[in-house]
């Protein structure tokens, strides 16, 4: 795709972007807002340390001359309306919105009231889930963690299942746990089996985990009946977001045949509360790995399908002061590309709706410091991570706080995502009957 | 739980109710439908060839006494805002409606002009999916059934796998793909690995099936990080429908593992239109089969917890004049009960929405006949089923129209769920790159 003047490495915004900022012009990102003082809630933009405040804007005229209701549109409360308007609606007004933040345009640089009543400090709001979310799936598409995981379960021999490198597998996620960044997690209860013990028992998941994701964001949606190729997904990509699909694999183990991972993950999914544009991420497309065997013809596809977007894991428990980072990846390792699991998804006949969040699965690298899960990381536990001199995890203790972050560098900009945030709480106390 | 007087099996109502009827005045199910003739959605009730229009009674000021703001709720065009009220909403509704339509209450009966305004003929009007669902969850609930299948796939040494008799074993199912009976069901197409082939090939399944399973839909709800137990499982449980939970068994195969069925069950799935109150189904509470082992404290339930409904599979080929009976079964087989399911389902912490929906998985019992799929129905293919002198199935084939029903049977009334209709199109036609 050509590169759009929006995200032109030149442009300057009068609004303060630190060069680490992930929150560039070339960004403009997405969100739902309220601010602290309370009120009803607000779609917005972020850039540098500030929101722009686009129901405002829509409000003051700033949008009258586009083709969708804007003033509707961004009073919402939530993003989908705009998402189903598609890429005719949103190209037109980010193209307005990175207008009115250049430096060398007066419209807003220069109108104090409008700026007064638009721009408000990110410190001053308060973030909420963006989206409406219909359904959410759950994808596999990382070579490198299916074979972990496969080697650790199956052993070396069996590492990938045979259908891994002929299907982007995927399954139904828990759509009403998504929660937004900062929402603590409970260590959730429920039922394992031990090696060598006569029968299952009850309490608190041993071996909580995070998994490294990044999500996407449907557009327009599809109709029952009908498919979305591979070569038109883009059409149906609003923008991206960062998940933790939060695992409990003692939980998993036990319970995950022959149906697929339940209790193990529907207790909480933490997504990032900015959605950047899939447009704001063209200049990042790169090549994925070669896929050999070559795939179906519904799944072949043309052009850079990957995102260089670097990735980072990072743990702070109870006792520490600052954070570690204990995974570097890049979202560019995936296997299986969103235009592929688009196509995957829909190429029965399945109808996705606006709104609905698809995510990658856990991304892994090729070495041991590109591993996106505690699992991974600790090698099920016989290796644990050391964070200092006092602590070590094999998996999430009560207290952590993990925080996974990404962006895409450009040459003197980022084109990031924020953060997902989350701390662990104690599990429920058991009532025994 | 007591006897309500609104399933009081003398009660007679002044609406014409055949004896074999499924909406007697015992039952009252809860639909959503339009006017044939056009116009806004509007909540009934199902009484013997009527509808009874909640909407326009709430308007005529029937149900002001009532705690709620009636006029609102029944204008919403579904039956979420009901449901989240819970039962001491749904009770006292219950009531009032079944007061009105009593052949001893003058009401309605002797108000010629509010019976003309509020009872319409089913035939004409059209009836629509009556509840935004949220989430879905497909449980695998039926013994017999995961034997079965079990024995197919895996041999008779292990039909059953260890996890089952300790865990109701569900997966998360897709939601924007369930359609409302009458809606056709086009055949998915896919990705199936044939026996001895070299790879993977793509087109219109071969092993097209049907699930018959009972659904039950969520009232208030619970909150992140909480838990219903058993004991309180009841107060969730607003009503029950039924499902065909249409499924592409060569893709289901090829698809599932590591992490369950996606494209073998997305492409639909089917729901009637009528949901029948737990309330109603009360007087024919009975036990389950015993479960030994003995379930962990948190799935021990005391009582009767399953339900006598009589379950029918019907199916017409299409140059057939008349379906044929092909399932006989019961309800009653279920191992896992409903209070079960929805336990297990939020033990970890995972929330449940208002009308979300849980069903129970295919129910089959101990005989042949009593098989809730083809794939049972003809063991895999080796054991056609026999329609008629012409005719015999393994599988669905295009112009099949598969309707399945269920009621429970009083002395001399009915408490049933009308049916759950669907027949297959002609998969969509491949394009070839």
């Amino acid at each position: 795709m050509p590169l759009d003047a929006t995200n032109n490495p030149r442009l300057r915004s009068f609004v303060a972007v630190p060069p680490d900022s992930h929150f560039s012009i070339q960004n403009l990102p997405y969100g739902v807002f309220r601010p602290k003082t309370g009120g009803a809630l607000r779609i917005g933009v972020a850039i540098g340390e500030q929101v722009l405040d686009l129901t405002e804007l829509a409000h003051s005229g700033a949008f009258d001359a586009l083709s969708f209701d804007a003033r509707t549109v961004f009073s919402a409360g939530r993003l989908n309306e705009f998402m189903g308007l598609g890429a005719t609606a949103w190209s037109p007004l980010r193209s307005i919105v990175s207008r009115l933040l250049r430096d060398d345009v007066a419209d807003l640089k220069e109108n104090q009231r409008l700026r007064d009543a638009s721009l408000v400090a990110l410190t001053s709001v308060e973030l909420v889930l963006p989206v409406e979310i219909g359904d959410y799936t759950d994808f596999y598409s990382s070579r490198e963690h299916a074979t972990n995981v496969g080697v650790m379960f199956r052993g070396k021999e069996n590492a990938l299942l045979p259908n891994w490198l002929h299907i982007p597998i995927g399954y139904h996620g828990r759509s009403s746990s998504i929660v937004v960044s900062g929402t603590p997690v409970r260590r959730p209860l429920g039922q394992t089996m031990q090696d060598g013990a006569p029968g299952p028992s009850f309490g608190a998941s041993r071996q909580l985990d995070f998994e490294l994701e990044m999500g996407f964001f449907i557009g327009p949606g599809n109709e029952l009946g009908s498919a979305v190729g591979v070569e038109r997904a883009h059409e149906q990509i609003f923008g991206l977001a960062l998940v933790n699909d939060w695992s409990a694999r003692d939980i998993q183990k036990w319970e995950y045949q022959p149906l697929g991972p339940f209790l193990a993950k529907n207790f909480a999914t933490s997504l990032s509360p900015w959605i950047v544009p899939l447009q704001a991420l063209e200049p990042f497309r790169v090549a994925g790995p070669v896929q050999e065997p070559q795939p179906l013809p519904y799944l072949r596809q043309r052009g850079e399908q990957n995102f260089d977007v670097r990735l980072e894991v990072d743990l702070k428990s109870a006792r520490m002061e600052r954070s570690v980072t204990i995974s570097e990846t890049n979202m560019r390792f995936l296997y299986w590309s969103m235009a592929q699991q688009l196509a995957h998804h829909t190429v029965g006949g399945c109808n996705l709706r606006t709104g609905d969040l698809l995510a990658s699965g856990t991304i892994s690298g090729p070495t041991p410091d590109t591993r996106g899960s505690m699992l991974e990381l600790s090698w099920k536990g016989t290796e644990p991570v050391r964070l200092n001199d006092d602590e070590s995890r094999s998996f999430l203790e009560d207290g952590d706080e993990l925080t996974l972050t990404g962006w895409a560098q450009g040459d003197g900009y980022r084109v990031g995502f924020g953060e997902v945030r989350g701390t662990v709480l104690p599990a429920r106390e058991v009532k025994q009957r």
